[in-house]
C-alpha cells in the first residue's frame, strides 16, 4: 500500500536493522553484479550532466550575486555600517540556504557510489554549515535593522520575512526530527518509515519556500534601492540572479525526485540484511 | 528503466491505442474486484480530507485576496482607470493561474472514479479556463501601465513581470504539447510515454512558477502602495494571501506526487487494453 514510504525509505534506511530488510524486496541486492557505476546505466550519464549544470548554475549564482554587492550595492560591511553590513544577508543565504540546502538534499544521489552511512554523516554536515550560515545571515539583517540611523527600521513586517523565517523554521525541525530518526541509533523502524516521506516533502517544500523568499528579498531590495522601474544595469543583474535561483532549484528539485535517478543500495550498505554491525 | 515514465503515464494513459499494454504491467486491471471506492482504501480517506482542505483554503485564499483589493486597494475598475484597473489583475490571476491551474493538475486524483478520456477533457477545459482569466490578467497590468497619467510607467522590468511572464509561456507551451500529444489521436505511443514525465515536471514546474510570482507581487505592490514597514492590516492582509498561496500551493503539489494517492486505471479505462474504439 504504502509504496512512497518504502520506495523513499531505501534512498535513506538505517544501516543497523534487520527489521528493515522488507523494505528491499524490490531491489537487486542480491544478485551477482558488481557495484553499479554512474557509466553503467545511460540515464545517469544524463543525470551526471544535470549535475554538473547545477552545480555550475549555483557557482554562477553566487558569483553574481557577489558582484551584484560589490558593484552596485556599496560591497560588504560591519555593524558599524548597518546599510552595508545588509548586504551579508543575501550573500550569505545564498550560499547557505539555497546552495549548500541544495547540495545536501543531492548528496545521496551525486555520491551514489559513497556508502549509505557516510552520506547519511555528509547529509547532516552540509546542512549544518548551511544553518550556521543562515544564522549569520538573519544576525546581519537583524543588525541592519536595529543598528540603522537615525531611527531602526522596524522588524518582521513583509511577506518575505514571515516566509523567509517560516523556511528557516521548517529547515530547522527538519535538521532535528532527521537527526533523531535516521542518525541517533535506536529508533523504531516503523517511526522512520512513516517519517521519510515526510522528512523527503518537507526538505523540498523548505528548500522552493527558500528560493521564492530569495525572490521577494531581491524585489524588495530592488525597490527599495530604487533600482526599478528603469531597469538599469543594476535591477537587470538583481534580476538575473532571480532566474538562476530559479533554475538552480528546478534542478534541484528535478534531479533529487526523477525515479530513474534514484540511488540504489550498494552491497555494502546490505549490512542492514544480516543486522550485523559495521 | 524508465519507472517514472510508466508510473506517471498511467495516469493520463491514451484511451485508444493497444501498444500501450506494457504501461500496464503493474496495476491490477485484470482482477476481478468492482472498481475502486475512495472509501476502500485508507490512504483515501487522508487524500479526502486534504483534497476537501485544498479546496477550502483556495477558495479563502481568493476571497480574502477579494477583500484586500475591496477594502484596501481602492476596488476594481476600467480602463477609465488605470490604477484600479490594476486591481483585476491579482484577483483574475489568483484565479485563473493560481487556484483553477492547481485545480486542474488534481482533477486526476480529486474524480478519479471518472473516466480517463472525461477526466483529460476536464484537464484541457479547466486549463482554457486559467488561460483565458491569465491573458485578460495580462491585459489589465499592461494597461494600468501604458495608460497611467500623467507618464506610462515602464513594462517589464521586475522580477515579478520576468518571471510571471516566464510562468504564463511554460503554461501555454504545456497546453499545446499536452493537446497535441494526448489528447488529438494518433499520436505515437512511445511520443507519449517520452513526454508524460516532462508534462507532468513542468506542469508543477509552473504551477510553483506561478505562486513564487504571485508572492513577489503582492511584496511589490504592499511596498509600492506603502503598505509597509508599519505593518498596517492592509500590509498583513497581503501578507496573510502569500501565506496562503504557499499553503494552496503546498497541498496541491503534495496531492499531485503522493505516490499512494495515485488515481489508478478503472475497468471502464481498460478499453486501451484491447485497443477498442469507444
Amino acid at each position: 500500500m504504502n509504496s512512497h514510504s518504502s520506495e523513499d525509505v531505501d534512498e535513506y534506511a538505517s544501516d543497523n536493522d534487520a527489521s528493515s530488510v522488507p523494505l528491499l524486496r524490490d531491489e537487486n541486492v542480491f544478485d551477482k553484479k558488481p557495484a553499479r557505476k554512474m557509466d553503467a546505466e545511460p540515464s545517469l550519464s544524463n543525470f551526471k550532466v544535470l549535475y554538473v549544470l547545477t552545480q555550475l548554475c549555483g557557482l554562477t549564482m553566487i558569483a553574481l550575486v557577489g558582484s551584484w554587492i560589490g558593484a552596485h550595492m556599496g560591497g560588504l560591511g560591519g555593524t558599524d555600517n548597518p546599510s552595508l553590513e545588509f548586504n551579508w544577508h543575501p550573500l550569505l543565504m545564498t550560499i547557505g540556504l539555497i546552495f549548500l540546502y541544495g547540495n545536501s538534499i543531492l548528496v545521496y544521489r551525486g555520491f551514489r557510489n559513497m556508502r549509505k552511512k557516510t552520506l547519511k554523516l555528509a547529509h547532516a554536515s552540509i546542512h549544518m554549515g548551511a544553518f550556521i550560515l543562515t544564522v549569520i545571515a538573519l544576525k546581519t539583517v537583524f543588525d541592519s535593522h536595529n543598528l540603522a540611523k537615525p531611527d531602526p527600521i522596524p522588524n518582521m513586517y513583509s511577506l518575505h520575512s514571515w516566509l523567509g523565517l517560516s523556511a528557516v523554521i521548517i529547515f530547522s525541525m527538519q535538521y532535528v526530527a532527521g537527526f533523531v530518526a535516521f542518525l541517533v541509533p535506536g529508533m523504531k523502524e516503523s517511526f522512520k518509515i512513516a517519517l521519510m516521506p515526510l522528512h523527503v516533502y518537507f526538505g523540498l517544500f523548505g528548500f522552493v519556500l527558500a528560493i521564492a523568499s530569495a525572490l521577494m528579498g531581491l524585489t524588495e531590495k530592488a525597490i527599495f534601492a530604487k533600482l526599478y522601474p528603469e531597469l538599469l544595469s543594476s535591477g537587470a543583474m538583481a534580476n538575473m540572479c532571480g532566474v538562476l535561483f530559479v533554475v538552480f532549484g528546478g534542478l534541484v528539485v528535478y534531479l533529487a525526485t526523477e525515479s530513474t535517478y534514484k540511488r540504489k543500495p550498494l552491497p555494502e550498505d546490505t549490512v542492514l540484511l544480516t543486522g550485523a554491525s559495521n
